[in-house]
């Protein structure tokens, strides 16, 4: 019975952004790459989904399921520093052109995504790197240990 | 529902090595370490649980529930240059004597370990330290994608 339950997961508990999310994890899974959401890169930011590439690049992707959730948004350019390149994630109906220049754009919904516009790359420095792979490997870690083993108590 | 059944694990389901596993994840997660099990650093090789410190220190600990499993154990020293230490995990009943010099010892059960003989550093190459905690970020990553996102069908 779990494991049906596990195959059924409840998609209502997910808000707009995530569904998005979903869908750009599942796509860049399918070019080999690694994706995580939520992850921390500096006190105060949050990005909604940081993808590892078998080489080590370092992709950060704002899903926005909105031009509201997009206006509010006073953050993003804080991201940069953070990755090799940054995309939008936002569903079809999205008015794209708002999106500032310089950034990719990648259109997706619960179930795929598809890169329509590569963004330009900004290399992050090797020790800057090396951080990151390490948090995201952490974090990783962290929320999987916390799924398998919920009784464990952990903090994260 | 769902939320009960999740914090509610069959611990039926666990084989002896993984429970003894998983007291050490608990205790090394206490540690601010993270932790992935069956990682595979080469063909062939499939460590039972691997360790990412802070500073990226790399830990492989391999999880002997009886005399017999540790026998059948023909592996163990190609597991030495893929971490800067290695362990045993063993639980209180496990004849230690057998174990070979120049190995790091643990003492778990399913909820908890105690680091009993801290084994020897022999530190990676900054290359391959590289390489192994980019497979564990990768590792980590996916098997977590699976249990979030069962419907996605990844192959791993």
């Amino acid at each position: 019975m779990f494991g049906n339950m596990e195959s059924a997961p409840d998609m209502t508990a997910l808000m707009p952004g995530q569904l998005l999310a979903r869908g750009v994890s599942r796509h860049l899974a399918s070019l080999g790459w690694a994706t995580v959401e939520e992850l921390v890169p500096a006190r105060g930011l949050r990005v909604d989904v940081m993808a590892l590439g078998p080489k080590g690049e370092v992709w950060v992707i704002e899903c926005k399921s909105s031009r509201a959730d997009f206006m509010s948004d006073h953050k993003w350019d804080g991201y940069l520093e953070w990755c090799d390149r940054f995309f939008w994630a936002v569903d079809g109906e999205f008015p794209v052109d708002l999106l500032p220049e310089g950034t990719g754009l990648i259109i997706a919904d619960a179930y795929d995504a598809e890169i329509i516009r590569m963004a330009p790359e900004d290399k992050l420095a090797p020790a800057r790197r090396k951080v990151m792979v390490q948090k995201f490997a952490t974090h990783a870690a962290r929320r999987l240990q916390a799924l398998r083993d919920p009784g464990a108590g952990l903090g994260w």
